[in-house]
């Protein structure tokens, strides 16, 4: 265990709520209410998911990402189907195998680049796999902001979405950082899903400044039937509910979540700029949302991570040089930006001198 | 749906959290943590939990009672093995399957008595079953306090643990309403488990004045090794964990679990006496804790269903008396119960004059 | 471990194959077939069903009674549902749990009375439970003839099936023994599935002359799509696969499943007069199909399990008597009968003499 | 549906099985034994075993190749933790996830060279994941000979045995076509398994002359206590099981395995040699065994495909290219690889007309 109180840009989930957010859960902590999402505040909130999707989309509110994510495909799948995603997912690389165990499913992963899966990738693995020795496609899912910090524009997910519903697959977006996405492109929510043919969406909220807010938004209202049996059998049915359906009442207010993503992507492409000149650290693929996936020699990468918090993602021993992520938040300020460039970089020059 | 602002003696998670609790909550959200229960919070409340049951035990943080029990029992059993339960434990009934779909494994119902199992009964469960044809027992699971509301004296359980024990099972305590067996009993949470003999507690705190505050207590170290594991693949492992151990520590701070549960209790059983004289409304069973069984006319109980929540348990169409469940809560008022009683009065004197 | 050379009666799977099969068998491993059920014999069978059901049925072959009832189960049942069957099905008890593992659903189990479910306790249980905190009902299992050998007339079986199909619940039959309940009551198969409205049947020839046949027969279109994915996945689908139909083909063939099912049936009858005239030796239930049930002191079993096979199935130690199950089998002897009604009652005799 | 009785090289499991096979399944079809594998066949066959391995070890039948793969697993793994395997590895690819929904637990692909993992590429995957986000490695699964027909030595199969148990990780074997490496390499089967490491085996001989015989041969003691509870659980604890072993005994004696072996390896190389001079029929890998893997174009293929039976891998749009495997058998006779080769000599020579 480390020190907490050493500077982290480690992940979006280290910090606290927003004071709004906060503020929403104080008061839903103080009435009476039904359980298991009857109650005021579930109800509200699933209008507000109405009106943001101007769809008559049905909302249910869970509370990780993780079974966001499964209870979404679980809806589609079973156990003999497969989903189609990229290689990177969070649903194939970092649930310890929540998806495989829930649905009893399989995963067929296609190569991504960048984060992202392409249309030909996806016809690949779709045609090669078509008969009963084989799980049976039914689902494709992709991630928005994707693991790397890429983003799929409308167009590319419109492509994807065509290509499973001309096959009768489903597609399932991971929307754990889908703020940052609809940031970047200037989209707004409906535009990324809805209109591109997403049928079930995981839409999260707690990267982006609530403390423990996720759904599962459904669009195909031909996965709504069970889905409440699917909920209560996944354990995510929360008897008082209501706090984290208030949560998405205040995220959506005054559009605080387009706010809270526009500061935590703002940082990361400052935090990109100020590397512009280095020598040793190499910001691998452009800066959309805010993921910053940065290439350095593993000594300098030592060296830094006694001051701040990060993931490693690959050690190349061969070369001496790592990939390490930073993830700026809601409330990353300026100052600590300038001061994480700063700290880097007299890193760095320190290292240059012995290398 | 109904309208939630009438009188609920439904359940005990209709409330919200008491004020100590929604302090802490609050505290919780505004401060930066490492993710995944490396929080402070969970380390402060995990040495209360071995301080409060004295015992070097290692306690996780979950969402939901259900989960509790099901990350619980999945330390112990593979597949095809299985636990010997009451048949009206909450793990074989109210948990749409989460049990069978999670863990694989099968549940082998002991007829309980007044919510209890006795030994004998499961004496008999027991040896029935011992060849490959059926699951192999490996756990035994009792609730404290039982879904009758009823309490195994600290002697039962240890009678419980002994003969599991002799016959290499592991033993799980549901306890989801724990601290109003406590209360009832005048034991320590100790003296109820780890002296009796539990391997794993499921306890909850949820019902008894916190929001949304589950934990699983592993007493017996085997059992701690893979639990981290279980924990993300059940779903259950929250990004911001902080804010559920944060709720345990208000909770044992002042014993406010035991003034809490003295309360519903207590309210309880003005409830019991309040009843004595009725004809037509009868307590089942002697009231232990927070809940109250009654057995009385279908019509009457139509009658008074319109401006009380409460659930049916049961209806005898043969002689047309159902049986219905009152739950008290950690801040039901006196005067709230006087009225259900005067309430109740008046609906069953109306009834009378037309029966 | 015993001598397999001693007497037994303790089931009807310890006999070979009628030669009528062995001879088939030796036939189909002669030729060069297309794999995986794509044989002319898998053909050929498929053909015959559709004659001896005068059903557009289709029908997939498997290798064990276990795999043909969860699998069938598995067509219609996610794992968020449940089935509805007999408390003593070979589902609920006999098979270690595979009907949990394969398919994540629950059993509800229903109290029986002499081996068969009535409606109204099949009602009973199917109102209990109808919200999302439980399983959907979704199917009702009975077995044809019961695991104590009763028999289900077809009414009861039409009654059963049409009360299904008005709640929009499909209804299986474990038919690992039909044969021996289409002797019994001179009907034939199609009059107690098709005509009665079952629509997916575990139909066995393994306990009744064969040498490893079962197969699940869909009458119900709906099911058949993906029966092939979860065949694959259920680990049954055998490559050779021709030698399981191939030993339908000679079982329909001059009604051989006929005459082996009315000689075990008659050599049951056989015993159940031999032991009229006892004294501590009482059929339980009238004998209706080939397996016997028996109640006698527990000292008098133990004598004569020194030379005969059979399970005991209970024992009731405060009345020291026990329960024990006799099986006869397509070539049970007259002989071998009447040597068994002699030994146990030389036994009973001796028994007398100490009592 | 194709006509059977065309040529085919498709794959060893189309063929039937060998006299001395057929005659003793005969045999064990006109005994009375104890089912669920305590019948004299299944002691004997077992014996067998420990005397072909020079080791204690315990053998336990079952009918599917796939069930042998995927039982021997379950035995190892929970549903947390992983396997590392080739990604071209029947578990992965060929068996309609049975591995997720039998295990619930993940596979962890390694990509193979030639159908075999290196050391190298195992660490790689085995030290990428360590922690609880995802699944805990505990098994290295291997296939001899390998999905491509390739061979791993003696030598290769310890060292990654040797890293396996370093790391507390079991290693498995899917010996479907063991016979065919144990013929090329001209070791015993125990040089291939127990001498190097390798903890369980599943061993077949279904593809090299039996009719439906598999098994699971488990040398690490530690595996085998729950074994029956799986292998009932899986639905393969076949009654009538004397069938299986009976196979194997004849499997092993005067060396059969071998025999088949070698004449299937035998006119695989020819087929090779045959093809030596051909422009557009190219051998990839040098043959091993008795798969052969062939490059030709799309249009060659089609042509050939109208009169053999063979499986196509896939096709290479580009360049019109395709890769297809041809298997041979037991009873493959040297007269049908000549037609073979000169048909496809033939095909190919028109094809070069219009090219």
């Amino acid at each position: 265990m480390q020190d907490p109180k050493i500077i982290q840009f480690a992940s979006d989930n280290y910090v606290g709520a927003h004071p709004e957010i906060a503020k929403i859960i104080m008061e839903s902590m103080q009435t009476t209410e039904l359980p298991y999402g009857n109650d005021t505040y579930s109800k509200k909130a699933n209008l507000e998911f109405k009106k943001i999707f101007q769809s008559d989309c049905e909302t249910f509110f869970v509370g990780t990402g993780t079974s966001s994510n499964i209870i979404a495909l679980k809806t589609i799948l079973k156990s003999y189907e497969c989903v189609i995603c990229a290689d990177i997912a969070h649903i194939n690389g970092a649930e310890c195998g929540a998806f495989e165990n829930f649905t009893g499913a399989k995963i067929f992963p296609v190569k991504s680049t960048n984060g992202k899966m392409n249309l030909d990738s996806i016809k690949e693995v779709y045609y090669s796999f078509q008969d009963s020795h084989y799980n049976k496609p039914k689902a494709i899912s992709l991630t928005q902001s994707t693991e790397l910090g890429t983003v799929y524009t409308c167009e590319e997910i419109k492509e994807i979405c065509d290509f499973a519903h001309e096959n009768k697959l489903y597609v399932h977006m991971d929307g754990a950082r889908i703020a940052n996405a609809a940031a970047y492109l200037k989209k707004s929510f409906k535009e990324m899903t809805v209109d591109a043919g997403v049928d079930i969406l995981s839409f999260g909220a707690t990267k982006n400044g609530a403390l423990l807010a996720e759904s599962v938004v459904i669009f195909n209202k031909k996965l709504v039937e069970d889905f409440g049996y699917i909920q209560k059998q996944s354990m995510q049915l929360f008897s008082k509910m209501r706090m984290i359906p208030a949560q998405f009442i205040a995220y959506f207010q005054n559009d605080l979540w387009l706010s809270n993503a526009q500061n935590a992507n703002k940082m990361a492409k400052e935090i990109e700029t100020g590397f512009l000149d280095c020598k040793y650290i190499k910001i691998i693929n452009q800066v959309q949302t805010n993921q910053i996936f940065i290439q350095l020699p593993i000594a300098l990468k030592n060296e830094i991570f006694k001051s701040y918090h990060f993931y490693t993602f690959s050690e190349n021993l061969k070369d001496q040089t790592c990939t390490i992520r930073l993830v700026t938040s809601f409330n990353t300020s300026l100052i600590e930006v300038q001061k994480l460039i700063s700290d880097f970089k007299s890193a760095e020059y320190n290292f240059s001198l012995l290398a």
